[in-house]
C-alpha cells in the first residue's frame, strides 16, 4: 500500500496559519513550503490577509483559486476543525496537522473518514521529501538515503541533525504526532518502493499497531532497506514518562527485539548509535557473519579494539597457521599476526602494507569484516609530503572494498582528513573513535544474522480448550508434549483409579490457578495410603473440585526449563523459552520470539540461552533431549498463533531428561470469561 | 617519592640523533625540545655535526659545553649503549630513550644503576610537561589538567588528540615504553603532588608492579586527583596480542576492576569514554550517589535518557509527591513531573523554566545529578534574537552548579554553540550526545561509590599449614569457619572412630586435590555398614592415604556459595565470593576484591551478587546467615593476606543455612613444593 500522492508530491500546498512571526510554527512551515514554489503552487493563508514572507496571503481556504492538494494546519487548536471542514468543502483530501492539543481529534478523524480524506498528525512536527522539494517542517534537511519516521518530532530532528553533521542526508522525514489517522505503519509501507530511501529509522513509544509494523519493517528489509528502531520503555523512568506524556503503554525491550528479529530490523539504543550504523549502511553492505579481523599499527589500539569487539558480540578469531604464515611474510619480525594484526611499524616504512594486509585478510575466508584501527588517515594530515601516497593506499583499499564481500572499516585518529573523506567515497566507513566503528560493525553483524522470517499462521492445531489443569494437560497432550500418567479424582471413591499409577505420585487441586500458593499441591506421595491421607486433608480444606493425581517424574539428569506462550497486546502471539524451576526468576535466562517459530528459530532460542550448557550435558552428565524441547517450543508456539481463544500457555517446569520432555505443571488461559469455580480461589 | 628533577624541568637537554629528516623521530624530538629553548639549554647532537633545524649541531655528547641534565636518545638501537656510556661519563644522570628494538637493554640498565642514573624507555614515544615547556614527544600538546601515562605511545597520543579536539589539555604525558628502569608506578607517584594535574589517565597492558600501582593510584585519589584506567586483555584476541606484542601477560578485567576499586580509580573501555569522563571531571565534582534527574523538552529524548541511564547503572527515581507538586506548579498542564521531567513546551514559552526546574531538583535532596537533555544550547544558535536570553539562563544554571553539591549536566543537540561553550565555562559539562553525557555521569557516580580503601596487612592469622583436606579443615577451623564433625581414617580399624558421628556421613580421600574426579568421594552413607563397605571399596582402589569421614550437611534451606582466596601474580592477595555448587561455572555470579577485605567491603561483595536474593530468603524460604558468610569472607581474606606461604584457599561449596555457615569442601595450596604423595594422583 502506498501513501496518497498528495502526501508525496502535491501539486499545491496551502499553509494555514502562515505568519511572519519567527516564534511560531506557521513561520517555519510557510518558509519551508515556499522552497518548493518552483514545483507547485504554495498558498499562504492568514486570516488577516496582507503579506507573509513577502508573499500575498489569502484570508481563508475558501478564497484560494483552487482546492490545495495538501493543507498544512498551523492554526490554534480550537480552529483546526473549522479549517478542516472548510478545506474538505473546497475539495482538499490531505492534511498535515502541526497544531498540538487538539481536543476534538476524534470528531475531526470522523469528518476525514467520511470524506475519504487523510491526515498526518495532529501534533506532528512536519514532513520532508527530498525528491519532491517538499519541506513542511522546521529546520533544513540535506537530501540523502535516510528516512526518518518518528513519534517524537524532536528526536527525529536530532537524528537528522546528527546525520547531517556526519554527511548523511535524509530522504523522507515524517513526524507522526498523535497518529490520529495516518500511522507509522502506513508511512513505513509507503517507503518500501521509495528509491532514494536506503535506510529507515523509526522512533516509537508505543507499538499499538505491532503486527502491521512488523510486516511493514519486514517488507522494507525484503526490499533491501535496513530498518533501525529506537524505542523507550526499557526502564521504570521511561515507562512512567511515556504514560504521563502520551498515555502510551510501552512494550518491553525484549519483545521489541523479538519483533525486530522477526522483521529483520535492529533495535538501537540512542540516536548516535542509529546514525553511526546508518552511515555504515549508506556506503557498505552486510558482512557474512561476525568474525572481525583487526589491523592496527599500535598494540594498544589493537588490543582495545579486540576487547570492545568482544563486548559487543563480535569475535576476533585466531587466524589459521597458513594465514599467519602469509602475514608473517608480509610484515617485519616484531609484528603480531594471529589477530589482531600489529603492524609493528611496517606502516611507517611502507604505507602499502595496510592494503596488502587488508587484501590478504579479506580474501582469506576466515573473517567477515576487516577493521583498520589507528593512524591511517593521519599520515598525510601530519606530514603533507606523504598525503598522495596515503590517498593511493586508500584508493587501493577502495578497490578491495568494492570487489570483496567482506566490508572494510576504519577507525582513524583523524577526525576528518582528506584520506578519511576519500575512504567514505570508496565505500569504506571511517569513524574517529573505535567505539563508533565497532558499534556499527556489531550492528551490521546482527542485521546479517537476522534476515527476518515469515510469521505464517499455521494450520489450526487441534487444541482442546477448557478450564483447569486437567484441560491444560489435554491441550498439551493434543500438542504432543510429554506428560506423566495421571487420573482425575473428585472424591475419595475415585482414588481407586490411581491404583494403576507408578508411585510416588503428586496430588494437585487442578482447578486452582496458583496451586502451590494455596496449598493445592502435595508431592512425593509414595503409597496409596499416603495418597489417601493427603487427599482427605486437601479435600477437607479445599472442598469439591477437579483433583489430579499424577505420577511424579523421578528421572535423573533432568534440566528444568520453562515454556511460555502469550498473546501480547501489541505484537500478538509470542513464545518464550527459559531456564525454569525454582531459581528461574533469579537468573532470568530467557529468550522471546514472536510466534509461531519453526524448528530453526526454536533451536536458535536454545542456542542463545546461557543455560544451554546444562542441556548439552553439564559436568559429565548426559545430554538431554534438546530436540524434544525444540519440538515442544514449536508446537506450543503454533498453538498460540493458531488459536485466538488462547491467551496464555505456561509450562513451568518442563523437565527435560536424556529420554524425553515431560511437562509437570501447566497453566492455560483463555480469552473467554473464567468460570465462577476458577474465580473463587480460597 | 618524586621523580628526579631532571625529568621534570631539566636545566639542559640534549637530543642525540637530532635530524632534519621529517620521517625520523630525531626531527620531532629536536623540534619539540627547541620549544623550551628560552627556558633551558637545548643541544642538538648529530654525528655529522653541521646544522639541524637551523641550529648548530654537536658531533657528540662529549663535545657539549656541559653535561646535559636530560639526554634524549633517538639513535639507532645498536648505538644506544655507547651514547649512554658517553653521557654518564660526561655527568648526565637522566635519559629518555625513544629508540626501539634495543637488545642490550639489561646491560644498559645495569650501567645506569651503577651510576645512580635513571631512564624512561626505551621504546618510549616521549614525554611532555606543560609547566616546564618541556615537549620531548611527537606532535603538539595543549596545556591542561589531564596527565597521560601510557604503555602504548600511540594510545596516549589518541587520548591527547581526543582531549585537545574537545578542549581538554594535557598536564604531563609519559609514554613509558619498555619500563626498563622508570615504571608507570613511579611516574604516577610523581603526579601526586603535581598541582596542574587534576585527572590521570593510565594505559597499561600488564600490571607487573600491581601492588605499587594500586598504592600510587590510591595516593592520587587521596590527593584529589581521579585516575582513569584503560587496559587490555578482556578478550582472547587482546590476550594473544599482548603476549606476542610485548610478552605481557594481561590481568583479568575483574581483577583490574577490583584493584581500581581498592585504589578509588575507575576502569574505562575506550579512549573516548576516558576523555568524556575526564572532561566532566575537569569542570565538575563527584555526585553523592547515582540518582539522576532528567529534564527534557522532548518526551522521546527524556525516555531515551532514562533507558540509557538505567543500562549504565544510574537510577531515575520517581520524585516524591511533594516535589512533583512543586514541579507541577512551575509547569504547564501537559508536563510530566515524576522523573523524567517533560517540559511540554514550557521551555519555548519561557527559557527560565530550565533554570527554575533545575534549581528545584538540585535542592530537593532527592537526586544526585541533574541532566538537561534536548534543545537547550540550540535556541540562540537557531534564533539569534533569543541568544542573550539563553545565555542568561545558562549563567543562572552556572550559579546553581557552583553553589550546589549536585552536578549539572547537559546533553545539547548543538555541537558547539555559544551557549554550550558558556556551559563549560560555568562548570556544566555539556555533550552533543546523550550517550556521552550519561556515560560520563555513570563514571562519576561509580567513582563516588568507590573512594578506595586501605589494604592493611592484618595481624597474622594463626593458620595451620599442611597438605590435604584434613589440614585444610584445620586451617578453616583456626579461622573460625564452621565445619561438619569428622574423623581421620587410615585403615578399616580406624572406622570405629566414626561411631560418634551423626549419619549420613561422607567418605573422602583427603589427600587428593581433585577428589570427585578420581572417585575419591562417597556421599550419603547412612549407616556404619554402608561406610565400611564404601571404605573397603575405595581403599582397594586408591590405597593408603589420609581418608576423612565427615558428617553430611543435611540442613534444609541451604544456599551453596563459594569463597576463593588466591595470591595473584600481579596484584597479590585476592578474595572471591560467588554463587557455588554444581552450576557455579554456568552463572559465573562472582565478585572479586583485593584482600584483605573488612566487613563493609565483604558485605558490599554480597550485595553485588545476583544470587544475593537467594540469601535474603528466596520464594518464602527463611533468610540464611549472611553475617556468617561475610565473617567467613573476611577471615579467609585476612588469612591469604597475612600468610605469604598460602597461595590458594578455596571453599566450594560453603553451605549457608539460617543457622550458620558450614564448609563442606576445601582446598588449600601452598607456595612450598607439593609432597610426592600429593603429586601421585591416580
Amino acid at each position: 500500500m502506498s501513501l496518497p500522492e498528495a502526501f508525496l508530491d502535491p501539486a499545491s500546498v496551502a499553509v494555514v496559519g502562515a505568519t511572519d512571526d519567527h516564534a511560531k510554527w506557521g513561520y517555519w512551515l510557510a518558509s519551508g513550503a515556499l522552497k518548493g514554489a518552483e514545483r507547485r503552487d504554495v498558498w499562504l493563508v492568514n486570516r488577516r490577509a496582507g503579506t507573509v514572507l513577502g508573499h500575498p496571503a489569502h484570508r481563508s481556504i475558501t478564497d484560494l483559486p483552487a482546492a490545495p492538494e495538501l493543507v498544512v494546519l498551523c492554526v490554534p487548536a480550537a480552529h483546526v476543525r473549522g479549517v478542516v471542514e472548510e478545506a474538505l468543502a473546497k475539495g482538499s483530501r490531505a492534511f498535515l496537522a502541526i497544531t498540538a492539543g487538539v481536543e476534538d481529534q476524534a470528531e475531526i478523524v470522523a469528518l476525514l473518514a467520511a470524506a475519504d480524506a487523510r491526515m498526518l498528525g495532529p501534533n506532528s512536527l512536519g514532513m520532508y521529501d527530498a525528491d519532491a522539494d517538499l519541506q513542511l517542517a522546521w529546520g533544513d534537511f540535506a537530501p540523502g538515503p535516510l528516512a526518518i519516521v518518528s513519534q517524537s518530532g524532536q528526536l527525529g530532528s536530532e537524528i537528522a541533525a546528527l546525520g547531517e553533521r556526519a554527511g548523511l542526508g535524509v530522504s523522507r522525514f515524517y513526524s507522526v504526532g498523535n497518529q490520529a489517522d495516518l500511522t507509522a505503519a502506513e508511512l513505513l509501507e509507503g517507503l518500501v518502493d521509495h528509491e532514494r530511501t536506503k535506510i529507515v529509522s523509526v522512533y516509537l513509544e508505543s507499538f499499538t499497531d505491532g503486527v502491521r509494523l512488523v510486516a511493514a519493517m519486514r517488507a522494507l528489509r525484503q526490499a533491501g532497506k535496513h530498518v533501525l528502531v529506537l524505542t523507550t520503555g526499557a526502564s521504570e523512568g521511561s515507562k512512567r514518562l511515556a504514560q504521563s506524556h502520551t498515555g502510551s503503554l510501552t512494550s518491553s525491550a525484549d519483545l521489541v527485539d523479538a519483533a525486530c528479529r522477526a522483521a529483520g530490523a535492529l533495535r538501537v539504543s540512542t540516536p548516535r548509535e542509529l546514525v553511526d550504523l546508518a552511515r555504515f549502511l549508506s556506503v557498505a553492505g552486510l558482512p557474512g557473519s561476525r568474525r572481525l579481523a583487526v589491523i592496527s599499527d599500535s598494540g594498544g589500539q589493537g588490543g582495545i579494539a579486540a576487547d570492545v569487539a568482544a563486548s559487543l558480540g563480535l569475535t576476533t578469531p585466531e587466524f589459521s597457521p597458513e594465514l599467519q604464515a602469509r602475514l608473517r611474510a608480509l610484515l617485519p619480525a616484531g609484528a603480531a599476526v594471529s589477530n589482531p594484526v600489529d603492524l609493528a611499524g611496517a606502516g611507517e616504512a611502507d604505507l602499502d602494507v595496510y592494503a596488502v594486509v587488508s587484501e590478504e585478510l579479506a580474501n582469506s575466508a576466515e573473517v567477515d569484516i576487516v577493521l583498520v584501527s589507528g593512524y591511517l588517515g593521519c599520515y598525510g594530515e601530519d606530514s603533507p609530503p606523504i598525503l598522495e601516497r596515503e590517498l593511493a593506499v586508500v584508493d587501493r583499499l577502495g578497490v578491495l572494498a568494492d570487489s570483496s564481500h567482506v566490508p572494510m572499516l576504519v577507525h582513524s585518529m583523524s577526525a576528518g582528513s582528506r584520506a578519511v573523506t576519500r575512504m567514505w567515497e570508496h565505500h569504506i566507513p571511517a569513524f574517529d573513535t573505535v567505539d563508533a566503528a565497532l558499534r556499527a560493525a556489531a550492528g551490521v553483524a546482527r542485521l546479517a544474522a537476522e534476515p527476518g522470517r515469515d510469521l505464517k499462521v499455521p494450520q489450526a492445531v487441534p487444541a482442546s480448550v477448557g478450564e483447569g489443569y486437567w484441560a491444560a494437560r489435554d491441550l498439551l497432550a493434543d500438542l504432543g508434549v510429554g506428560l506423566p500418567d495421571a487420573v482425575v479424582v473428585h472424591d475419595p471413591a475415585d482414588l481407586a483409579a490411581a491404583a494403576g499409577l507408578r508411585y510416588p505420585v503428586v496430588l494437585k487441586a487442578g482447578w486452582l490457578e496458583h496451586k502451590s500458593e494455596h496449598g493445592g499441591v502435595r508431592i512425593g506421595l509414595s503409597s496409596p495410603e499416603e495418597l489417601a491421607d493427603a487427599f482427605a486433608e486437601m479435600f477437607a480444606r479445599l472442598g469439591d473440585g477437579e483433583y489430579v493425581v499424577e505420577e511424579q517424574d523421578t528421572r535423573r539428569g533432568v534440566v528444568e526449563m520453562l515454556i511460555g506462550a502469550r498473546r501480547d497486546r501489541d505484537f500478538g502471539p509470542t513464545i518464550l523459552l527459559g531456564y525454569g524451576g525454582v531459581e528461574a526468576e533469579l537468573w532470568r535466562d530467557v529468550r522471546t520470539e514472536l510466534a509461531p517459530v519453526d524448528r530453526a528459530t526454536a533451536t536458535a532460542m536454545v542456542e542463545q540461552l546461557r543455560s544451554r550448557a546444562l542441556l548439552d550435558g553439564w559436568r559429565g552428565k548426559p545430554r538431554v533431549d534438546v530436540e524434544g524441547l525444540v519440538e515442544a517450543v514449536v508446537t506450543v508456539s503454533e498453538a498460540i498463533a493458531s488459536s485466538p481463544q488462547l491467551t496464555d500457555i505456561e509450562i513451568n517446569p518442563v523437565r527435560v531428561a536424556p529420554d524425553g520432555v515431560i511437562a509437570v505443571d501447566a497453566l492455560v488461559l483463555h480469552a473467554a470469561p473464567l468460570t465462577a469455580a476458577t474465580k473463587e480461589e480460597p
